[in-house]
């Protein structure tokens, strides 16, 4: 493809972008298709030959988007948002383009250097701590992760690699098979399955902890229980608190976690991936009080901050931990700059990395923080709108506090009516929700997802459950 | 940011990034910025109100360019080249519009199935057994990871999974601790990095194996290597072979590897990153030969394809081994037609994914299978162009037989004066390599990075390094 066809193949996608995402409430937001639905669509092979872009572009609707479930309509509810801004594509468009691998500095300072920037300008948004942050001068700093399941693992695997220095510093004739298996560490039950996956693929042992009645993971009981494990000969390394649980989208209580941590001295890690774009809004801050006790610290712009996936951000106070543990240093990746700018790629569990701080740059720049902050405070007033219609209705009931932009809701009543009722909505094709379980109690969780969204579509999404639930409760009485 | 200004923004963002490459041979290769000269050109905040797109623009050149790395100039021959093509960054725009995270099959059926058909035509390209492909009707199949190094450490996770409970079968009454110290996997001592990095990742020891003479790692080697360490009472569990090793581009003899892996049960994992993509043109599939032996294939579309990174393709022929030992199933991720189709987010590390079977689509269409073979032909002939003139000076040598795009040289004598020619070449800024060493040889590296490169550009290239050796042998004979 010559640099003409380029220019017209991506003005008619630009063309063709917008047209979908400013009409993207008329599709239908999950597709009715069944598995194995594409294959037919396709030739079995590549072509031999190329085609012309114009082929491609007519191809989109019949093959790919006849399959698509619509993430950004705002008739799709499930899970959480994921970002999605006409400045994020842009920014994607030249990471294209100059398509460097920031694995080192040298590899193209740029890319290193704006992520630095970027992620110091983005903690000071947060309200984070300065010693999170590049600009105090020590080996703090920012670094983007694909996702916060990364995080989560990087994060886990520093802790471990601080851990084995230390227990081998006072027992030097341990070997790190005679730690490894002593090795425990903590998280709210309610914690996202990447926390369990983390302790599954980092081959220790992850316990899960359960929380109070609000769900929120509580500084007495982790006590308890990490006290109870070193009497079991057991060695506390790692605890990962919750700042916004998927079901639910409950807080841990960070300040206290935080202080049985220092206590303890083990590693703490903070998991926003969700919730922590909030903290932009200082009305929220409160809900992270205790940060400055943690090590790590994680949350996704690319959910709730308009900047499109893969970017998860992290920030390490003592990067070196993980710098070190898995630094492996060939001759073909060494520079001469060495030690005066990070070199990502030991900060990460991949070698290769693109150049994701445009993204940053330009949601950031192009929004400017007090459009996010409105856009934030939009999706949670939106989410209470949903509750007061919700509650209004006294066949329903809120089963969680609402605090952010997630309403979880269910009819009165045994689960399987609640499991009927979403059959039935997500049967019918005109919003999207998903489920989710506390202690066997079924519940549906309406997530505002859509940048979007507006009033008139939570009243449409209300209108349609409700509709949902006469069915299902006339249904009942027969 | 409005739909309007969004189009204005494309649109000019295409111009300058067709601009941006067509002339990018123009370009200093290697920026001659300082670490930390990034930070003053920008604020030291975010900005609170909203900037024009304008400005945006306006500040690429000076903030950004001005600290790039251009990978994809005809002067950059470092590393290993990473993929680049018009195509591909449409795809990515259009993969950033619908913005759907397909970690299950419900989640976005056509993110899912269009990656299962894509990695079929393409284990078609390549000459892949049907035995990795999911077209063959059974459990096996393609996906897309982020990067090589995944891939390898997926395939040791799968690998450890399987040992275990093949282990534990036979010794009901050991446990993960009792076995995990006793595994043991082997590369080639000239295998990436990142391969000695997933064993440091998965927690298991990974011996690296020396080659023979050309650098291959050798099935008798292996062999007695493997028999050895089960005397020690060690558990040989996974076995990497690297088809063109980093250093220079070196071909393990997978069918003798692939005998042994077949006769001790070994999971055997074919790391062909870079040199996999030569495999789309027949006459270099002999060097793939034995691969029906492996258990998991990977290489990077993203390197050599011109397929933007990130799109690593794997082939799994049981990922069972994956899927069930990382499997934790939430309620908020179950849905109705699970087992019908792959759910991918458990055949991978993070659960988040980005819709990349449409950069494969876009490219495959848009070139044709044909015009992807004409580009990895001109670059294996343009490295045989650079042979040649290297040859023919005297003073230099080739230090590694020139299969793929890759051409490995020294002048002759020390490696300090080698050192100095590499300092030389690099300090002039004109072009850009990077060295290696092999058995205390330090060697240069010249590998054919730009689709843009022509005869001309390998001439250029040429006579920059002479008139370096020039300058570094007078220096010597003062």
């Amino acid at each position: 493809m010559e640099a003409g066809d380029f220019k017209d193949f991506a003005k008619a996608m630009t063309e063709y972008i917008a047209e979908y995402l400013e009409n993207i409430r008329d599709r239908q937001v999950v597709p009715s298709v069944k598995p194995g639905y594409l294959r037919p669509l396709v030739p079995e092979q590549a072509p031999q030959q190329a085609e012309h872009w114009t082929a491609v572009m007519q191809d989109i609707e019949r093959v790919v988007m006849s399959g698509v479930t619509h993430w950004h309509s705002p008739r799709f509810h499930a899970y959480f948002p994921t970002a999605n801004s006409y400045p994020a594509i842009v920014a994607d468009m030249l990471s294209g383009a100059i398509a460097c691998i920031g694995f080192t500095w040298i590899a193209s300072p740029a890319c290193t250097e704006l992520e630095v920037v970027m992620l110091d300008w983005l903690g000071q948004m947060l309200g984070l701590p300065e010693s999170f942050l590049a600009r105090s001068g020590g080996e703090a700093g920012g670094v983007i992760q694909g996702t916060a399941s990364e995080a989560t693992l990087v994060a886990l695997l520093g802790a471990k690699a601080k851990t084995l220095f230390e227990v081998k510093a006072k027992h030097p004739e341990w070997a790190d098979k005679d730690i490894i298996p002593k090795l425990v560490g903590y998280c709210n039950s309610q914690a996202h399955s990447s926390v369990e996956r983390a302790g599954l693929l980092g081959g220790v042992l992850l316990r899960k902890v359960n929380p109070d009645s609000s769900r929120r993971l509580r500084g007495d009981t982790l006590r308890e229980t990490i006290e109870e494990d070193v009497k079991n000969g057991l060695i506390p390394f790692y605890v990962v608190a919750t700042l916004g649980t998927t079901s639910s989208c409950a807080f841990d209580a960070l300040e206290e976690i935080g202080d049985v941590c220092r206590e303890k001295d083990i590693w703490l890690h903070v998991d926003a991936a969700y919730a922590g774009s909030a903290f932009i809004c200082p009305e929220y801050r409160y809900l992270m009080k205790g940060i400055e006790k943690a090590d790590s610290f994680n949350f996704n712009p690319h959910k709730w901050m308009l900047v499109n996936f893969d970017c998860s951000a992290m920030w390490l106070k003592q990067p070196r931990w993980i710098v070190d543990a898995f630094n492996v240093d060939p001759l073909y990746l060494k520079h001469d700059q060495q030690g005066s700018a990070p070199d990502y790629r030991h900060w990460q569990i991949p070698l290769g990395r693109r150049f994701r701080a445009l993204k940053l740059w330009f949601v950031l720049r192009l929004y400017g923080v007090e459009n996010l902050q409105k856009h934030i405070r939009k999706h949670i007033a939106l989410a209470h709108l949903y509750e007061k219609l919700c509650s209004a209705d006294e066949r329903f009931e809120i089963y969680e506090e609402v605090t952010m932009g997630l309403v979880c809701f269910r009819l009165k009543g045994n689960n399987e009516i609640n499991e009927e009722l979403l059959r039935n909505i997500n049967g019918r094709g005109k919003i999207h929700l998903v489920p989710s379980k506390i202690d066997d109690v079924y519940f549906l969780r309406l997530a505002i997802c859509s940048r979007f969204s507006e009033e008139s579509d939570i009243h449409i999404s209300w209108e349609e459950i409700r509709e949902c639930a006469d069915e299902v409760l006339k249904n009942h009485k027969k």
